[in-house]
């Protein structure tokens, strides 16, 4: 199999856009038509339903999904089934599965989460994850065995898309903030990690689309990585802001854009178009309104 | 209910002993008898009869345990659901339940998580949770409400015991430690916590029990803070490295043992005098000489 990174720019440039669906279930914003069942395992069920029919919408038009753990595992072991399906149904479906689950421990712990997440011979099977590295160097190494071993891979926690990722990750030492370390340590891991000939490696960053000067910043000092970019949409981050995220070729960047896809049947104009009756025509109408978006105002618009 | 902290002085001073028994199981370590089926299903099936089994073996000796969610979500769902029944088997035996999962998030996701795993109301049903602190301050906020409105704790990742804890908890900003910034935080959300007239609040810190000078500073830092420390046993840390955990009543640290407790019947002396047959008493003796050898070098002798 070749390399996650390979793997990532081909089905980028195939479908020829960045754009990354998250799917973040929340039982009370489903359309109603799923809302009819509140028991755990009738949320769960509507979970997977929602995320299925989600993937049937968007998969001829991006490349990679996001499911958001944290959803699914409120729901109890039901709601990690659902998420297994989920995972599992993208995959099927041919698009690419980063699981958002900024998992994070020491040694051998670490060993288990990324055996447990990545490749197609974990028990969940996803292409990539996200990582925390509060823990430190030694806490990342396992993952990247993992990737190097799997051709699957991480994005790591550098500069995070909310109010108070300040607090911690612009601390600054001898003029050199915290993130700006963190992302160091990622274009070690991410050169370390490439494929003969790529320009990207196995160990990407995410960066807020709601902190534009630092992804900016940091796309120059992270040449290896790919940057996942949240923030994009209902957290304020717009075409412009995400920018920088990208090589000239369009590459290198991924744009998240998760409640403003899967639950734009609540807002116009998608709700006077299709209605929640309709409300996979209206994340499918988000989903090509946010592509031509990226398309106009960054280089993305090189994909197609 | 009574708070969190409340609930797990009065059973720390019950058991007598502020030994905390993690649950780490590996497949390839557990009693042969119980590696008889090594599928996904057969090995969820022996996760969770070894840990129910280990609850049976040490109920009557400790307050609380410890799982570790990465060795069961290595299985996936069906690993999941093993972990969801050995937490509801401790609470049911009277035990208090620290999930170590390390999560953490921004915002709503982080309010998903908090309220997947803290309380009776939950999902998951934990009294407790550990959670790692990168994404900032305000990833911390909604754990820390959840706890409120449900009794339950949490840990935050200070300093961890790894070797690699260092890279980033070490770096000093203006003469002061990332890990001792994380401890004054933490001060000021377990101060804000307490229920009245106690010395306790709902937010706790995680500090390894292999670095026991930042382990005495720490202590110093967070007069409000229980302390979870693991790192006793397999990975160096002893009786006199953990000392300065406690207060002079003995309260205010948990020390954490899991493949020394989990895995005894492998080890001498309790190999000979157990073997694998009687995995459980050789787990169970493990643990009562912990007891015995806390009691005897801390504070911890005046729980008894």
């Amino acid at each position: 199999m070749a390399s996650f990174a390979e793997r990532l720019a081909t089905a980028v440039r195939q479908k020829g856009t960045p754009t990354l669906v998250g799917i973040d279930p929340r039982f009370e914003q489903l359309p109603p038509s799923l809302q009819t069942d509140s028991s755990l395992a009738g949320q769960a069920a509507a979970f997977e339903k929602f995320s299925c029919e989600l993937i049937d919408a968007i998969a001829d038009l991006v490349a990679v999904i996001k499911p958001q753990a944290a959803f699914y595992e409120q729901l109890g072991p039901l709601g990690m089934a659902a998420l297994a399906k989920t995972v599992s149904y993208a995959r099927e479906k041919g698009l690419l599965v980063i699981l958002d689950c900024k998992r994070g421990d020491i040694g051998s712990t670490a060993e288990a989460y990324a055996k447990a997440y990545l490749g197609d011979v974990s028990a969940w099977g996803a292409d990539c994850l996200t990582v925390s590295p509060y823990l430190g160097d030694d806490s990342l190494t396992p993952f990247v065995d993992q990737c190097t071993a799997t051709d699957s891979g991480i994005f790591v926690l550098v500069k995070t898309s909310n109010p108070g990722s300040g607090t911690l990750q612009d601390l600054s030492i001898d003029g050199k903030t915290i993130y700006r370390r963190m992302a160091e340590h990622v274009e070690s891991l991410a050169a370390a990690t490439k494929a003969p000939g790529q320009q990207y490696g196995a160990v990407g960053a995410v960066v807020g689309a709601t902190y534009p000067e630092q992804l900016s910043e940091l796309r120059e000092v992270m040449p290896s990585a790919w940057l996942l970019v949240p923030g994009f949409g209902s957290q304020g981050g717009g075409p412009k802001d995400v920018a920088a995220a990208f090589d000239a070729d369009g590459l290198g960047g991924l744009i998240n854009n998760s409640r403003g896809l899967n639950f734009a049947f609540a807002k116009e104009p998608y709700k006077s178009t299709y209605g929640a009756a309709r409300w996979q025509d209206a994340s499918a109408a988000a989903t090509r309104d946010m592509i031509a978006a990226l398309a106009a105002e960054t280089t993305a618009g090189r994909l197609a």
